[in-house]
């Protein structure tokens, strides 16, 4: 795909009740705010597709499934305000998946960074092959992963998330990752992966609705105050993120490319 | 034993101690209704018992230690109220564990599914066999863990949880259910088991009441809403064990016998 | 150093922004209460000074990190108030980890025992070495883990926690530890965890220090409750070492040195 290419997100619904929604950009599929948008509008119109009963999330691309925020709009950002509606675009797309009536399986073929991250933990199942290998590098760019943390922690609990942050510069394997919570099921390849989402996702779709309906309620029982709360954390992100440190550190980064 | 046995449940006073309470039915020791009532009315019998300093939880034969709600009993539920009753009697089960003041350390001696899940995980310590995988089945009948999804969340976690209910037709093994906190120790057959649960349970015995009283208390602190909580979740399983599917999956099942 | 030593605690402030704590005692590294009141206050100085970017928390020698209570001063205890104010200094110690606003790493070199497992249990990060083995033996001896179970099981979780609790008179290695969440990271030998403690506190002090603060709010939520919580749990272990069962248990083991 052409590298000016400014990324996209589509949706296939299958006819055994299985909406695939996926998500490209060419820069590692890294998320700009109009993709988080774009991904956020789709999970909630899959959620209310009566045809809808099981959602996967994935991404294009045999490499990185996502390398987390867009550093290049991350350098753009010139006030809290625009900070804040940045970070919101993670928080919107994790506020979808929690209040989705649908199950979701997230379909992660390889490295997962920041937001990243954030977006698998928000998934209620998480497949993933052997290279999907996670890492929140936000505190070397001065920031943090705020808005996502109670997603994460939700999934690999306090002292998982807390190595993951504060090592901010070391990957963490996907067995590990698996070891955590975060991924459920661990597989060698990507044909292997697709085969068990597939196989998944059409058994999943077969079920009872009103028993999945349910068993989604109660899997996010307690979070009816991540509406606010994601919303503070990007108000977090949003004003750190206008740091000298963090606009020095994504120079670095970008210039290093 | 006869294979018209309706089942039974125990209680064996120790001398040092240690009550022992013993559930069987002959269909892989399920729990009809009545049976459930007598383990909720047993482990209170044993908590007000100033005799008993430690209750262990246990079921008859060397195979299943508990294959969960009785399917012919679920088969006989025709309005919503019966079974919100049925379900209620887990919710009972699991509320006498966890307001019993005695420490209680359920022994496995083999395979747990559905509700006898939910029954290892409102020990406050647990000793199985490696032969003890477990199996949340609820799903794949139409209906789902709800009643007792808090207990076994408290122990496994949510995402281990999430994996033991969406994979629905899976076993996990007694190592998997250690790994993820279920059980607390896993040994190679049922004699090196009960020797261990024996030696556990008479040591306990022997310490301080009131600091068992007390540790007691600590390990349950903040669950004192479970009394509505479980009994909103049975009135969920007990609308949905009506719906068409759960009848078709529960016939099917018993037809297969 | 001489037996008679009443044991210390030493602050160094670094250069580069770490401040290192580290206490004594000649019996072990256990803590009585001069020694908690002289670590909460060093750990409240290093929080207020603008120079530390982060905190370490060591003790002296190579092997046991440390013992947890003083059972001298445990067995000089004569009535409630007193207990509840002895115990009270573990509080005291975790609460100014909670709410101080550096990240802290705890430096744990061998075994942990009682009170000793709770104060690595309040790092941000703690890493061991291979023989950081730990036991929590208060129900041993007629008391219980009460004080600092909120956060070993912020740490383990609960069924770990349990497990530590039931088992009283048995150590879980280091491995497990990290398994369970305690230790993020174990190391072959004290020069390689120096290296590596050293490493990595320099590596976060110099991270945007907002970052830092903020990430160390995020990591603590939801623990506002904690003095009042953790000082009712001091009164409940300050009622319970008055018991006959706890007296006699510290005289024969004392007896027995």
């Amino acid at each position: 795909m052409p590298s000016n290419d400014n990324g996209n997100v589509s949706i296939i619904k299958g006819q055994e009740g299985v909406a695939t929604i996926s998500f490209f950009h060419p820069a590692q599929n890294s998320l700009p705010s109009n993709l988080l948008q774009q991904l956020t509008d789709q999970i909630n119109n899959a959620g209310s597709d009566a045809e809808v009963k099981v959602i996967v999330i994935k991404s294009e691309g045999d490499r990185t499934f996502c390398a987390g925020a867009s550093f290049d709009e991350l350098l753009q950002i010139k006030d809290k305000d625009a900070g804040t509606q940045f970070f919101s675009g993670f928080a919107n797309v994790i506020n979808a998946c929690r209040k989705s009536s649908r199950i979701i399986i997230a379909r992660v073929q390889g490295k997962a960074v920041g937001g990243g991250v954030g977006l698998a933990a928000a998934a209620d199942y998480c497949m993933a092959t052997q290279f999907a290998s996670i890492k929140l590098s936000e505190l070397a760019i001065g920031i943090g992963p705020f808005v996502i943390s109670p997603a994460v922690i939700r999934k690999v609990g306090l002292p998982a998330f807390s190595q993951l942050t504060i090592c901010a510069t070391d990957f963490q394997t996907a067995q590990w990752a698996k070891d955590k919570g975060l991924y459920n099921e661990v597989f060698e390849d990507i044909a292997r992966l697709d085969a068990s989402v597939d196989e998944l996702a059409k058994k999943l779709a077969s079920y009872n609705p009103d028993a999945l309906t349910s068993l989604k309620q109660i899997l996010w029982e307690g979070t009816d105050n991540w509406d606010n709360l994601l919303g503070r954390r990007a108000a977090i992100s949003g004003e750190l993120v206008l740091s000298e440190f963090t606009q020095q550190a994504l120079q670095n980064f970008l210039g290093k490319k």
